[in-house]
C-alpha cells in the first residue's frame, strides 16, 4: 500500500483542496448542508465546538465590561434604509419577510396569507435595530459607555453554499457599543480586535495578521473596520473576524444623542464587532490532514476518546470497568478552567473505530485491551502525530501528565501553523513576481499557490481594483505592523509608503 | 404617607394586575418591547437570567445524554404539510419568506425581490426539519437513542403581545429524541418532564403540578402532551414546560424508519419538549412584589450589590476601596457551583439607587457607608424582607454567611409561593361552587379570583369545551398524582374516574 492510498480522505489536500474540504466535514461528522437552500446543520460534534469557541468568547467579552443583550430578529424595511451605504451593503442579498400566515387554496396547497403592511427581513446583522434601542436608552453621558454584546443567527442570502464558510444562516455574536468619545470608542474597536486575535491564536492555535482594511474591503457604513486574517493550507486567506469604528455615522442614522457633561447635545461614537462559525471553518482548513479534522484541545469537541477492546466475554466486562474508572478520574482533571471531556467509544466494529476518531480530530486516542489492563497501562495515540506513532503508559502516569499532553499539542498546532504562515508570506516588489505568484501553473486545475505578498500600494481604489480584477488577488489589509517605507506600487509604479498584504481570499 | 402609596409599583397586583406586570417589567429594566410589531428587546438584566437558566437547563440535559445541535431557521412550507394536525396547529400563525432581495422601486422605495420558488416558514417549531435528519441520519437500532436538543429563537406570530409570555419572537430551546421502543421514548418524556420540573422548582423556586394534557390541549401531532403547570399570583395557571410523546406519528410523516435488532424495519418512536422565555413571565409573576421583582437566588442576574455610600471627598477614596476588596472577596465565594454574581453601583443618587435594585429584585442589597468601614461592617438588606428591615453585620461573618442567606432567600421563595398554590387549590365537586369559584365578583373591572379546581370530569370533549366556552376556564392538566375516585362531572353530572385540574390561564 502506498503512502498516497493510506489517508482517510480522498480526495488529499493536494489534489483537490475545495473538495477534500467538503469531504473532511463529511467524514468529521460535524456539520452538513440541509435541504433548505444555502443553511446548514451543525451536528453535535460540530456544535461541541461552537459550544466551547462560544464559552471562551464569552468570558472575554465580559471580562472587558461587556454584557449579552437580545434584539429582535426581523428588521423593518425602513431601518435598513437609514443608513446609505448599509442598505447598498445588504440589501441584495436577505431573507425577506411578506406575510404572517398560510392558507390553503383552492388545490388545498399552503399558500402566503396575511400581508404585512411593511415587509421585514431577517437579520444580516443588527446595527440598525440596536441602533433603535440605544437612541431610547441612553440619554446622558451617564450612560455610557454602551457595551452590549448579542449571540444569534443572522441571514444573508448565499447563491454559492459552503459550509461554515458562507451560508445563508450562520451563528455569530455581534457587539455594539456606544461611547461619549471618538479614541474611547477607537480604543474599543482594537481592544476587541484584540481579544478576536487571542480566540484566534490561544484557543484556535491559528496565527494571525492584524491590520486594517482598505475603503473598498471595509464594512457598509464603517470608519474604519479592523480585521484579524489567517492563512489557510491553500494558502489563500480567510477573514476570520472583524471589528469596526463606526464613528458618528450610525448615531446619526439612528438618532443615538446625550447630553455631555458640558451640557451640550452630542452623537454617539459607535464600534461594532463579530466572529462567526466562519472561523470553524478557518479552523478546520488550518490544521486539518489528509486523515481528516485535528482539533486544537483548547476547544475539542473532546478532549480524549476511550477505546475499551471488548472481543472475549470473559475480559469485556472487567475491561469496561477498567476504562470507566479511567473517564471518571480523567473527567476530574481541569484543563484550563473545565472538566476534561471524555468519550467512550465501545462499538466493536474493528479497525474503523479507530479511524472515525482520526477523522473527527480528537487530540488523544486511548486504546485499553485485556493486556493494558493487566499492565495497569493504556496506549495513546496522538493526533498530531503519525497514526502508527503509538505508545504504551502507564495509566497514572497518563492521567496525572494529560493535560501537558494537550498543552504540547496546542502548542504544536500552533508553531506548525505560524512556520507555514512564515514559509508562504513574502515581500514581493516586482510585479512579474507578482503575477507569477499569485498565477498557478496549470491554470485548467490550479494547485495550490500564491501565499501572502506584502507589496506597496500607492493608496488608489482603482490600483486595488486591477489587481482583483486580474488575479483575483485582493487587499487582506493594511497591517497595523507595518514600516514606513517608500517604494512602489505594485500595480501602477507610483509613489507607495508602506507595504500592504495581498492575498486570494475566501 | 400610607402603606398604599409606598410601592414602588404602580398599580399594585390588587388594583390592576395586567398592568402591575407590564410596570414591573419596565422598572426592572429587563426587557421591552420592540417597534418590531410582536417582537421584544431582552435587556442585559434580563438576558443575564436567561443565561443563567439556559446553564442550568443544558447541564441538566447533558447530564441525560442529550447533546446540543443546529437546524436551519426556515422551514419549506412542504415540510410542514407532512403531518397533518402540525400543519393546522401552525399554518396560522407563522412568518413566511417569500423574497431574498430588496431591490428600489421607481420611487426609490425598497421592495421585495427575486421571489423564492417555495416559501419558506420562519420555525415555529422544529420537529418536520429534525424530522427529515433524522431520516438521513438513522439506519439502524444501533444509532438509537438519538438525543439531541437545540437552542434557538422560534417565531409565532401574535396579534396580542405580553411580554415573555406571549411574543412573536422568543427563544426557547427543543429536545428532539428518538427510540427503538414506544416505552423508551414514554420513560424519555417523563424523563425530561421532570427536569422541567426540578428546573422550576429547584432554580425558579416555582412549585408546578404535573400531568397529562386533555386531547384538546395537546401539541398537535403528539400522542401524550405532559406538562409542569404554575400559579401565578393573580391565581391563573401558567404552563411552564411541555414534554411530548409523539408515538410513530412524526416518524411516519419524516420517514425516521431503522433496521431493528431483529433486521425488522421499523418506524421510531420521538419524542419533543421545550420551554422558552416564557418561564421569566412565570417567574415574574410567581415571586415579584409591589415594589417590584423578586428574583430567587439560583438564577438571579446578580446575587448581591454593593451600595458604596461616596458623599465626603475625604472618605470616598476608601469606602470605594473597602467596597472592591469586599466584591473580590465575593466573587471567589462559589454558590452551587458558580462564582457570586457581584455588581457595584457607585451613582451617587440618593434613595433612587436603592429604590432601583428593588425593583431590579437583586436578592440582597449591601450599604457600605464611612461608619460601617470603620466597623469593619455591611449593612445589609434582603430583598425577601420588608424594605425597611435591614442589619449591620461585620464584613467577614456576612461573606463566610452569604451562600446560607441567598439558599435561606431561595427556600422561602419556594415555601411562600408553595403556600398560595395550596390556598387557592380546592377541591370543588358543587357545579355552583364551580362557577361561583371562576366567577369575578365585580366582572367590569374583575378583581383576582379563581385558583385551581380539582373538579370531576368525565372525559368528553365537549364538557371540556362547554367549561371554556362559559367560564373561560381549561383543563390544565390531569395530573399525574390523581386518585382512582369515581364522582359527577363538574359540567354533566355523568361518571367520573377522578379529578382534573381546571384553572384560568394564561
Ligand atoms: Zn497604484
Ligand atoms: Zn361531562
Amino acid at each position: 500500500m502506498t503512502q498516497k492510498n493510506d489517508t482517510a480522505i480522498r480526495p488529499t489536500r493536494a489534489e483537490n483542496y475545495p473538495e477534500w474540504y467538503q469531504q473532511v466535514i463529511r467524514a468529521s461528522d460535524m456539520a452538513e448542508l440541509s435541504p433548505v437552500r444555502g443553511c446548514m446543520v451543525i451536528k453535535p460534534w460540530g456544535y461541541a465546538l461552537w459550544e466551547n469557541m462560544v464559552r471562551a468568547l464569552d468570558d472575554m467579552f465580559k471580562a472587558t465590561g461587556v454584557r449579552n443583550a437580545y434584539f429582535p430578529l426581523f428588521i423593518p424595511i425602513s431601518f435598513l434604509e437609514k443608513e446609505a451605504e448599509h442598505v447598498e451593503g445588504f440589501a441584495k442579498e436577505c431573507a425577506v419577510v411578506t406575510h404572517h400566515k398560510l392558507e390553503k387554496d383552492e388545490n388545498n396547497r399552503l399558500v402566503p396569507a396575511g400581508k404585512l403592511n411593511e415587509p421585514l427581513i431577517v437579520r444580516p446583522t443588527s446595527e440598525t435595530i440596536i441602533g433603535d434601542a440605544f437612541a431610547r436608552w441612553i440619554k446622558s453621558y451617564r450612560d455610557l459607555p454602551m457595551l452590549l454584546n448579542q449571540w444569534a443567527n443572522v441571514v444573508r442570502w448565499e447563491m454559492r453554499t459552503r459550509i461554515f464558510l458562507r451560508t445563508s444562516e450562520f451563528l455569530w455574536q455581534e457587539g455594539h457599543t456606544v461611547h461619549a468619545t471618538k479614541q474611547e470608542a477607537i480604543d474599543r474597536t482594537y481592544m476587541m480586535l484584540n481579544v478576536y486575535k487571542r480566540m484566534a491564536e490561544e484557543y484556535l492555535a491559528i496565527p494571525v495578521i492584524t491590520g486594517e482594511k482598505s475603503v473598498a474591503e471595509k464594512f457598509p457604513g464603517a470608519e474604519i473596520t479592523t480585521c484579524i486574517e489567517a492563512m489557510m493550507q491553500d494558502k489563500k486567506a480567510l477573514q476570520a473576524g472583524t471589528s469596526h469604528f463606526l464613528g458618528q455615522n450610525f448615531a446619526r442614522a439612528s438618532g443615538i444623542r446625550f447630553q455631555s457633561a458640558m451640557e451640550t447635545e452630542e452623537y454617539g461614537w459607535t464600534t461594532s464587532w463579530g466572529v462567526s462559525t466562519r472561523m470553524i471553518g478557518g479552523l478546520i482548513m488550518t490544521h486539518s490532514d489528509d486523515n481528516g479534522i485535528v482539533l486544537p484541545p483548547r476547544v475539542a469537541s473532546a478532549h480524549v476518546v476511550l477505546l475499551p477492546i471488548l472481543k472475549k466475554k470473559e475480559t469485556n466486562d472487567s475491561v469496561m470497568a477498567y476504562t470507566q474508572a479511567i473517564a471518571g478520574r480523567l473527567r476530574q482533571q481541569n484543563y484550563h478552567g473545565t472538566p476534561l471531556r471524555v468519550e467512550i467509544d465501545d462499538r466493536n466494529i474493528g479497525g474503523t473505530r479507530n479511524w472515525d476518531w482520526i477523522k473527527k480530530g480528537v487530540p488523544l486516542r486511548v486504546e485499553i485491551g485485556p493486556k493494558d489492563m493487566d499492565a495497569d497501562s493504556v496506549f495513546v495515540s496522538r493526533r498530531d502525530r503519525e497514526r502508527k506513532d503509538r505508545f504504551s503508559i502507564q495509566k497514572d502516569e497518563f492521567i496525572g501528565k494529560i493535560t501537558e499532553i494537550l498543552d504540547e499539542i496546542q502548542s504544536g498546532l500552533y508553531e506548525k501553523a505560524l512556520c507555514f504562515l512564515k514559509e508562504n508570506t513574502r515581500d514581493i516588489d516586482d510585479p512579474d513576481e507578482f503575477n507569477a505568484f499569485f498565477s498557478p501553473k496549470n491554470p485548467e486545475e490550479p494547485e495550490i499557490h500564491g501565499g501572502f505578498a506584502r507589496s506597496h500600494w500607492c493608496g488608489r481604489a482603482e490600483c486595488e481594483k486591477a489587481v482583483k480584477e486580474r488575479l483575483n488577488v485582493t487587499i487582506r489589509c493594511i497591517p497595523f505592523d507595518r514600516k514606513e517605507q517608500s517604494g512602489a506600487c505594485i500595480q501602477c509604479g507610483e509613489e507607495s509608503q508602506g507595504r500592504v498584504v495581498f492575498a486570494k481570499a475566501y
